[in-house]
């Protein structure tokens, strides 16, 4: 196992495209590092895999993403999280920092009424992990967890200002609101899209974006173990690498490229990027 | 190649469980055959990869069903019909019939007013299929198209009777019936559930359901080729196989199953069946 460097790049793992909220939070957060972001949208959605198949295809992405020698890996995914992150914790030669840790402790600290929501996909919310997470912090909250597989595909669609995306924000949470819910876990990286529509609903819900918390959990591990890269001051504020390399970079790989995730990029991700590529899953499988 | 025999079973292969209401349809009109379906439930949606991802998968998942030596390969998916029928037909030894052909043979028989809807996935939509093959039947229709990613979760929600859900069609299909569409292809699997909640809305509209359409396709060809096998009157009418085997039997093999995967089989498979299993994805791709 080498030595981690503050020079090496943090890699970041999504089943697909909505890790890419996670990863807008962490390219603002710390624009001195550079980024590889694998999305395996050739076999994305893990939330409807079996837990075994997640684990699987986890350790594959993983492993692919240590090739390109990273300091640490942000589980840019509430499903990978949820299945595969301690296990990963384990097994990997470089720190792990998944979503769902992050959330919890967010929630905790900011709710008045001890009355929590999370939402996620069916597979985050059967896992469990939102509600051990934040019980392990503070075992006197009441959790109310819902599961709101129609939320991805409306998003995908762009139906976030839909007068029919209120109804269905209505099917799903009208029954936390009723229960005095104060704050709300938007457990699935795609839901900070949802913010505004949710506010317009239910003002008064506190919301918990997991990818802004993430964010400042890596920037807090990378202090702590002195692998932090200070962007120079007088680099651009976009993102993108320059000639005196003042500024990190973002390199996106997918297993899969369709025109259909190339606009979900657009819609996920704020800032620009030095190359997006296609990579072949047989190259992982071995 | 070996000669193809009536005794063989029917290959039934979907991307995931949709197919299972295909495999409804011929059982009820195919009761002496016997019946392997094979759902790659472990890389569900193809609709959102990449034409050359479905292919491979496609070759994979009918290779598989080959083992079994199948008279007939059913393509109940309606991805895989757009991206991949006339390279499998082309490829294996034996007949393959997809939905697309007969969901369009069926409106372009029905239409009155010559002007005809087409739903289904993004994919499918894009692909162009329905309209090239409704085209070749009859170039004077006047064809609108619309793509409904949100319909499938719907479903799996098992939201068919919700009000929102009515909503989430007026979205889809307003534009289309204004146009004074008369008929609709149901160009997806999973959308004969909808059937109902379409009706309730747009009661004048005629429904063509490429299931049933498939199923007495699939009939035609196989009395045309002699490869029927009737099934004996005394049996019982379950599709159950019996001792004297005068009925035929349905297995059904998943490459992942999980506890949502199995109430998806009950919303959209309305026979008995033999055996459930799961098959691993490696031993597809060798």
């Amino acid at each position: 196992m080498s030595e981690l460097k503050p020079s090496s790049p943090i890699g970041v793992f999504d089943s697909g495209m909505g890790g890419l909220t996670v990863l807008s939070e962490l390219v603002s957060a710390l624009p001195g590092e550079d980024f590889v972001y694998l999305g395996d949208t050739a076999r994305v959605p893990y939330g409807s895999r079996s837990p075994g198949t997640i684990l699987r295809y986890s350790r594959e992405v993983s492993e692919y993403l240590l090739r390109f020698d990273i300091k640490l890996l942000v589980i840019a995914c509430n499903t990978v999280s949820a299945h595969a992150e301690s296990i990963l914790r384990e097994e990997l030669p470089c720190p792990v920092i998944g979503v769902i840790h992050p959330g919890a402790r967010a929630v905790v600290a900011q709710s008045r009424t001890g009355r929590v929501g999370v939402i996620g996909t069916r597979s985050t919310i059967k896992s469990g992990a939102y509600e051990r997470e934040i019980r392990r912090l503070n075992s006197d909250l009441s959790i109310f967890s819902k599961a709101c597989p129609l939320l991805v595909p409306v998003i995908e669609e762009g139906w976030m200002d839909k007068k029919v995306t209120g109804q269905i924000l209505q099917e799903y949470l009208s029954e936390m609101v009723r229960e005095d819910v104060d704050s709300l876990v938007l457990g699935c990286t795609h839901y900070p899209l949802l913010k505004k529509a949710i506010k317009d609903q239910y003002p008064e819900l506190k919301l918990i974006d997991s990818s802004v918390e993430t964010a400042r959990a890596v920037k807090q591990q990378l202090e702590e173990r002195e692998l932090l890269r200070e962007a120079s001051e007088s680099g651009p504020t976009s993102g993108l690498k320059t000639d005196n390399g003042n500024r990190g970079s973002v390199r996106i790989l997918l297993t899969d490229i369709t025109d259909h995730i190339e606009s979900l990029e657009r819609l996920f991700f704020r800032h620009p990027f030095q190359s997006l590529e296609e990579i072949q899953i047989d190259d992982m499988t071995r």
